[in-house]
């Protein structure tokens, strides 16, 4: 039996992030922070002798830029890299934009939690005039219309993750590639619920914090044996804590 | 008729253009000078409101970095990205790593011109025990072994960039997407000698500056009816001369 390896990692802070703003599908750069977060992560993979055959990740420049730089740390730059739409982020509709702490303030701490966290609540939705609707995006012109998101939950998140990893990154782990998967909070948090069969209760408070690699191992029938986190346990829980407190009204 | 438009851009300077050095396949950084090239390319191509639906590049970084410099700048981190070796410089055999002025101290500037501008002469060939031999790279392992050079002439070069345009990025070009291709200045020569038809002679004294983008017009049938550079004038004379001179002892 050999062990499978599969690496996720979220992007680093965005300047969203750093506004403490809903970002979603809008298409925001790393903030400097982000930037030395992503290579940190590149040196720690590199440290640690991770290679890696085949890159996901979503056509979100944070995502992209987070990959580009572990693949620059660990002198991986020539792999294949494949960006899909469905490792967005959640999309979250009328709210991107918003100032979550302001948002907070008006409708309460109970319903941005339940927007950010509900498993199954979507946000407001986008109108299709809006221009922050992705049909209006070039990127998405090959998407066919009926499954472009006008808002989602994880729920509706999930029903896009699982099936790309099904019908294809799983696949490729399966067969010994190893892969790294550079994502978002909420498209990573559908695919570890999915893996680790996590509850809808459960998968409410599990926060992945940014730019450090987590590391799944299945075996040969790609069951999920152990996942860790790699780098110093402290300062990825405080990491944690500090994505589940971004709702918070102060 | 639509004019269909390719743009190639030549990967800016590297640390061992810098070091003045013999570097073919070596995978080395591009120097700070480069990366800043690679940028102002990106600037200068989104001031011109270039967009792209697809780009090609090699598997060395110098190549890639230019690439993901450009995109960018010019907001497209999300399309697609192919990189292959066939758009790799020409393989330098034996002389990579070497110091051309110290190359042309000891074998004389004539000879050191052939090696580099001879059209059908190869510089020393890489014994397979050798390790820069591309064989040992992992990233040559899905290359037939019959297809990985121990050297190669200009005329080798183009045996295999001119067959992965036919087949890959022509069709692309013809069907009206809008591709940029980040290379170096021996596989960009290689097309640009096919795309016009230059001969063996004139192709010897053509220099493609480093971090400028070239644009190539084609009608319908994919004929090219005009091509230029992006920038001032000047500036690209200078650094084409800056290529030409640097195999020279002095």
């Amino acid at each position: 039996m050999s062990v499978k390896k599969l690496v996720l990692i979220r992007h680093g802070e965005s300047i969203w992030n750093q506004e403490n703003r809903f970002t979603g599908w809008t298409d925001v750069p790393l903030s400097a922070k982000g930037v030395q977060e992503a290579h940190a992560a590149g040196q720690l993979l590199k440290a640690e002798g991770f290679q890696f055959d085949y890159a996901y990740t979503s056509v979100l420049k944070r995502a992209i830029s987070t990959l580009w730089a572990v693949l620059e740390e660990t002198d991986l730059q020539w792999i294949p890299v494949e960006k899909d739409w469905r490792l967005n982020e959640r999309h979250y509709g009328a709210l991107q934009g918003l100032n979550k702490a302001e948002t907070a303030e008006k409708f309460g701490d109970e319903q941005v939690k339940l927007w950010r966290r509900g498993f199954a609540i979507t946000p407001p939705a986008l109108t299709p005039e809006d221009p922050r609707f992705p049909g209006h995006d070039s990127r998405y012109a090959t998407v066919p219309a009926s499954q472009l998101p006008a808002t989602e939950s994880l729920a509706i998140t999930i029903e896009r993750v699982i099936p790309y990893w099904l019908e294809t990154i799983r696949p490729r782990v399966e067969s010994g590639e190893k892969v790294i998967i550079a994502a978002h909070g909420n498209s990573l948090r559908a695919l570890v619920k999915y893996l680790d069969d996590i509850s809808e209760e459960a998968i409410l408070e599990l926060n992945i914090p940014t730019g450090v690699p987590l590391v799944y191992e299945f075996d040969d029938q790609m069951k999920p044996v152990r996942h860790y986190y790699l780098g110093n346990a402290d300062e990825i829980a405080a990491k944690a804590a500090a994505v589940a407190n971004q709702g918070k009204a102060k």
